[in-house]
């Protein structure tokens, strides 16, 4: 029975994720904290029906003190530990003209990229303790230099920058607790159908979450410092092959 | 007769580079704007000794107030356009222990990251006059996430984390200003014998900045959005191509 946190939770993949984890069976998903700035009526009525397997907890990614807060408010259910992190939360902007019109830099490497690192360095203590060891950090192919001018039609500079950063954060993470037999990943979800990906997107969020969930699943050692894509039968371009940098 | 602009010129390499220019013939380098936060003993001897062809202007690059003070200053100088722009302001730190430890991640982003944006994008209505259109980012190879593992030996997650994140803007700004004609390059200039870089370096601080304006002095439009290696005779490392991501 694994113990999962999952940050961002209030909407779009990291709620879905939530409720994909709740699905499952209960000998497998033991307690989902489902951490997020604020709730939404959508993640209570998730954590309601849940038979108090999945519980709420208030971080503010941004906030060291929030999250100690966080990290506190988790030791008090007395779980001892977590097996799963997922690090969802994030922000994301459109830019109309040159990225010299970029204004949002600083704000989305702080949530990007610092909210991750603030998470994951506040639960290190819990992971440590817990016994999969993984922690997924939601990236985007965008995040890839190499396919940059793939992805060149989609004007949000200031996210592709900060998934670029937070892969190299994952990758920092990587090398520096391998030894205790960590696995921490960058996953890109796919274009989803939330908020942020809107309605042309390629997968629902449903579709999404369980094809991070498979990732999570699959990894092992070998997935330590990774870029995973996912993998949906059907879609080529969703092959659960390692994204390059 | 060229333009240049070299920000965070007060010492190590962005001070060897002022003086490399300075070196060079008068026909080929006009004006080197050396831009700093503040001077130091060693520039401003520099500027003394250049008769006029070095003058220092005062910039924190973490300021969009000083970046745009300094632009009003090389204005007043009237020379109407900046033909190349290095930048090489940057702040790097030692970590011990485990990378959820690291303090500065964000405060290196900000000066690292956010900084070469704010000075790239105050300066852009100059360069944009210029002939050249080149920007040279100062970024290591410490950035490449391809060759994290062999860089993990170095413990500076926040260093490699904010050179990943400028490699990732410098694409962006490659992206966005091609048709112009502009040439945006992330460029690792080696290993150096600096206060960074320390005594048992592989090159002089002379070589490093020899060797970071031939890249410049090579680029073309084939340069752009790419992350360049130096190149130096009898170095294997050195070998003046594409890093990879």
């Amino acid at each position: 029975m694994a113990t999962y946190t999952v940050v961002g939770s209030s909407r779009g993949l990291g709620l879905a994720i939530v409720k994909e984890l709740l699905a499952r069976d209960p000998a497998e998903v033991g307690l989902v904290v489902a951490a997020a700035r604020s709730p939404t009526q959508a993640l209570d009525e998730v954590v309601k029906q849940s038979a108090g397997r999945a519980v709420f907890v208030p971080l503010d990614v941004v906030s060291e003190s929030s999250a100690a807060e966080c990290v506190e408010k988790i030791s008090s259910l007395q779980i001892g530990s977590i097996d799963v992190l997922i690090n969802c939360a994030g922000v994301h902007s459109w830019l109309q003209g040159g990225v010299a019109l970029m204004n949002d830099l600083e704000y989305q490497l702080k949530v990007n990229v610092v909210g991750a690192h603030n998470v994951t360095r506040a639960l290190l203590p819990l992971l440590q303790k817990g016994k999969s060891k993984k922690i997924a950090n939601i990236s985007s192919a965008y995040g890839s230099m190499t396919a940059a001018e793939s992805s060149a039609f989609a004007p949000c500079p200031a996210y592709k920058i900060s998934k670029a950063s937070l892969n190299a954060l994952t990758v920092q993470y990587a090398l520096s607790y391998k030894e205790e037999g960590f696995v921490f990943m960058a996953v890109s979800p796919g274009w989803l159908k939330t908020e942020m990906g809107g309605e042309d997107a390629h997968l629902t969020v449903e579709e999404g979450a369980q094809a991070v969930l498979r990732v999570v699943d699959d990894a092992d050692s070998s997935s330590n410092g990774c870029f995973k894509n996912i993998e949906v039968p059907g879609w080529d371009n969703y092959d659960g092959k390692n994204i390059p940098w």
